[in-house]
């Protein structure tokens, strides 16, 4: 079936406004009145007429995309900063596209490849594991790291990790707990290496010892926690606390403890780090580090904004702040 | 600084092969060899040349992206399909945008803009709550529908809700329970209507009697889980089994419960619906059915590209079998 193509001067022209109007509405609609809206919406429908985004974007040299690489789109903690960096793009007119490293073979080609394609006009990168020298390439669109790097060239939206290990570690040495270990996320995350070193520090602070046999090594995930919790079960000399790195392990930790018949707290005190929707359902309710999710990616999407308006690829970073929530996993040890 | 555009003959020079192989490296880098890619990356890299996805796709009409439509993005349940579907996507050089339908205002002035802004080459819809009639626009691109769908219109991935919620009350029904309610989703999503068609089904099927005030409603997040789980404690007169439309209902009530004292399932048994990751870590595991999302997310993929191909608006449905998953949280109603 033929179909005359039709132009936004048709689409004015039905729904009695003008052209500026018929553009204003498509761009950005909450400026205009509900009733435009809806003449211009109808009359769109009416004449069929189509917004050539691909070629308005060849104009204006931009792919109207922002990519997020993230390291594991299955971990309800990233959802919620989808959902805040969409809350910004959306009504700047840029579109997300999320991209899971983790999820095909080779994430280091993907991400040249991404930096290298001209498909976005801005990166938000979550995975701390990609080696910071893959970014090392002339002609790059701004990226914005939102998770915290090692060698802290690129601008970044980042919690202080080591802060908040330090408040974990506290909170249980102040219900009076000597014997404190640690389940770190994969070894090479720098999430799992700030953490781990603020969990150092504060056992320093403590006047504790560390414990080489008291680090577990975990990778974030609810199974890496229950496998940890079946190691603490199966050892006679252990700590009586742990502080987790993740909440998703410290769920499955928890999960495995309470199966195996022993109770938190009364057997084992347990801290996470995220505060995931979650925990605060969980019996008992998880005691954990705040990480300002919503703030987290709104933060990261407007200074990448920022830097793509100036066309720059250096920029402001930011740290935003953590706290501890109490809940009901910590009690004083048995004796 | 200035620097000199680089074309693809540039980088075929310094990498030593033809310009084919590096069309090949870059659109489909799995079928050339890792040392021909490596080669072609350093000559990208050296040369600084960018490819324009723009342009390209503009030559063969694409826009090279898919948009996924969700409800909520903060929903666990939704991230291992997004995984899924970019599994399936990433290959076919095909980027996934997503869009959560319920985080700003007028979600259907947004879907008519999606499907009239030429922005995406599909759509994947998962937000059962939009209006179908909206769909009915010449000139747009193919749909899939990734749930189930009123009219039965679209060509759709779906689970058979119905189904599951049968399995549901019937397990619960075998474990000689006669007094069973049920928490609803939000009332206008078709996975409510299914889920709560299912359950009167199979009550009437048991010879059971529906009991209005029996039936909560709900809008699948955990804090309407704890809602419900309020209003049923501060009742005297209330079932001893509750099927609820969603894990995290299920984990909201469970966790509200609990936390009053009471205990599941010795004083009220749960099944939920979804089987995400975290209930079979919960105490008591939780009791759920299972639909496959990972294979849901594919299909959902596989089916979209096929009809992009093709360039067809309509095409195959697929239905995919549900499960109960037994675990703890389901016993024998108190005498």
């Amino acid at each position: 079936m033929d179909q005359k193509i039709s132009t936004i001067q048709d689409v004015a022209r039905a729904a009695g406004v003008s052209t500026a109007t018929v553009s204003r509405t498509l761009s950005n609609p909450g400026v205009v009145a509900e009733s435009t809206r809806e003449a211009v919406m109808e009359a769109i429908r009416s004449t069929g007429y189509r917004v050539n985004h691909t070629a308005r974007n060849l104009r204006r040299q931009r792919s109207g995309s922002v990519i997020a690489l993230m390291p594991n789109l299955a971990n309800p903690f990233f959802a919620q900063i989808i959902a805040a960096m969409s809350s910004v793009l959306t009504p700047a007119q840029y579109g997300l596209l999320i991209a899971d490293t983790q999820a095909g073979p080779d994430a280091e080609a993907r991400l040249s490849h991404y930096l290298l394609s001209g498909l976005a006009d801005g990166l938000v990168l979550f995975d701390g594991s990609l080696t910071p020298s893959r970014l090392d390439i002339p002609g790059r669109p701004p990226i914005i790291a939102a998770c915290e790097w090692m060698d802290g060239a690129l601008p970044s939206v980042r919690v202080d990790n080591a802060c908040g290990a330090r408040l974990a570690v506290r909170h249980l040495a102040e219900a009076g707990h000597r014997r404190i270990g640690h389940v770190t996320g994969p070894p090479r995350n720098v999430l799992s290496v700030s953490r781990l070193q603020g969990f150092r520090e504060e056992l320093a602070a403590q006047g504790l010892e560390p414990r080489p046999d008291w680090i577990y090594e975990g990778d974030f995930t609810m199974d890496s926690g229950a496998m940890v919790a079946r190691k603490w079960l199966a050892s006679t000399d252990r700590p009586s606390a742990l502080f987790l790195s993740s909440d998703e392990m410290a769920i499955g930790f928890m999960g495995a403890v309470q199966h195996a018949g022993l109770r938190v707290p009364e057997d084992v005190s347990v801290v996470g780090f995220d505060n995931i929707e979650v925990v605060g359902h969980l019996t008992p309710a998880l005691t954990t580090i705040r990480q300002p999710r919503t703030l987290i990616g709104e933060r990261a999407a407007e200074l990448l904004l920022g830097m793509i308006e100036e066309s720059r690829t250096d920029g402001p970073s930011e740290v935003i702040p953590v706290e501890l929530i109490p809940r009901a996993s910590v009690a004083p040890p048995r004796e």
